[in-house]
């Protein structure tokens, strides 16, 4: 029987999503321990897409193959019991028939976020990047409409990916900032039908350096060329977070987003 | 010559501001050793109000006399190059003439933060504490208006204070809460012209309890009695952020709130 796990992670400290060699602590790694633990037997988990180091998940969605007479709705408590508190499994079910959570992926969301302030805030500096200045919203939102629909994205993947095709669809890019007393937050939320490897924390920091001044011919010289030199430097990893997956039909009802 | 700091730090690995014995790390601590380090000589570093162990501040207030001729406004980042990344100082200054900053704060908020979600979420639970249910907004913030005024806070005062009056006026509370897909933030802001010892703790438990839906009856018999039993628990420390601590005039420019 295969199921399927709501979760989410804070990524401060694992060498992101797969399982690599000993001494590396990876989310997968975690996952696969609890489950093998709670089934005693090894259990392979799949994620809907890899987050690399760093990265943070508030709704990652997962699978698993097992046989078990537990109740389904009950192996995310019980996975939990095996687990360190930087991942918790917040929903499991039973998936519908010929699931699967990388290929069945239709729409992915992620938001970086990026603050400015005379100094780093350490309450915001586990999930945000302190940037200098503060970008302009409209500037932002303007580049950021030029990247939505299907593009060649080939610019925006670092190097080392092997993907087959660097063609994917952004279906929206939404720039949030919210100016408080102490410090200006800046939110960038892209969803898309997937994406190259670091295409949010590039796509971010041409965004970013735009809203800061840069023109947007960098970015339309990209798109046009498939040229990475075109745009600004990848992001770090901290500011980086998953917020949901979504897939044809709701799986655990309307709360996976 | 007098010095003040605007600083923020993240509480979860500190046993509170108060500096104390060997072994225990405090942030008082921290900052005098930085201080003392900074100007070859013991320096005591004093803060607009002690935060207990695991309660974090986005925008503490602190004062320290020392004789030097570094600039002022540099003294921040100075001091940052030998504190550890949990604590920052974003603003230094001369103080005003005769300027204290416990005795002189006018106003101080606190946010105490809670969150409802089927499991705890790694990426919100280092700052917030999961609860269960959705407390309703209006009836909290109806609850919350009670206790805005001058009032003898007695009851919502923990065992231990050494405080000489339990008279304290409560300016406003706030209550803000935000349903986002995989989880409901609940905040309640509160400014004062001080607190108890955990006082915005034991007032947020009552509000939570209020919001999930106990009767108003304790927190009137509290406010009219003194007495601690009428109201629920002290909620937890990591939930609470010292936000801004407010004087007769501006200390760092506009932005210390």
């Amino acid at each position: 029987m295969r199921y399927a796990l709501l979760l989410g992670y804070d990524g401060t400290l694992f060498s992101g999503w797969q399982r690599q060699g000993k001494g590396e602590r990876t989310v997968q790694g975690e996952l696969e321990r609890a489950a093998s633990e709670l089934f005693g037997t090894p259990t392979r988990v799949t994620a809907s897409g890899r987050t690399d180091a760093g990265v943070h998940a508030l709704g990652q969605v997962c699978h698993f193959d097992a046989e078990t007479a537990l109740p389904a709705e009950k192996l995310c408590l019980m996975l939990n019991a095996f687990l360190p508190p930087d991942i918790r499994v917040y929903k499991s079910c039973i998936a519908p028939d010929g699931f699967d959570c990388t290929r069945g992926a239709k729409r992915k969301t992620y938001c970086y976020r990026v603050y400015t302030a005379a100094a780093e805030i350490p309450v915001l500096d586990r999930y945000a990047v302190r940037i200098l200045g503060v970008p302009c919203l409209q500037t932002m939102q303007r580049a950021a409409d030029m990247v939505v629909g299907k593009h060649d994205f080939k610019a925006f993947c670092a190097a080392g990916s092997s993907a087959k095709t660097t063609v994917r669809t952004v279906f929206s890019v939404e720039i949030r900032v919210r100016a408080e007393k102490l410090y200006t937050m800046s939110e960038i939320y892209v969803t898309g039908n997937g994406f190259l490897y670091n295409m949010v924390r590039i796509l971010a920091g041409e965004l970013i350096a735009v809203g800061l001044g840069k023109s947007t011919a960098g970015l339309e010289a990209a798109l046009a060329s498939g040229n990475r030199t075109c745009l600004s430097k990848t992001m770090p990893a901290k500011g980086l977070m998953l917020e949901t997956v979504e897939y044809d039909a709701p799986l655990f009802g309307v709360q996976e987003g």
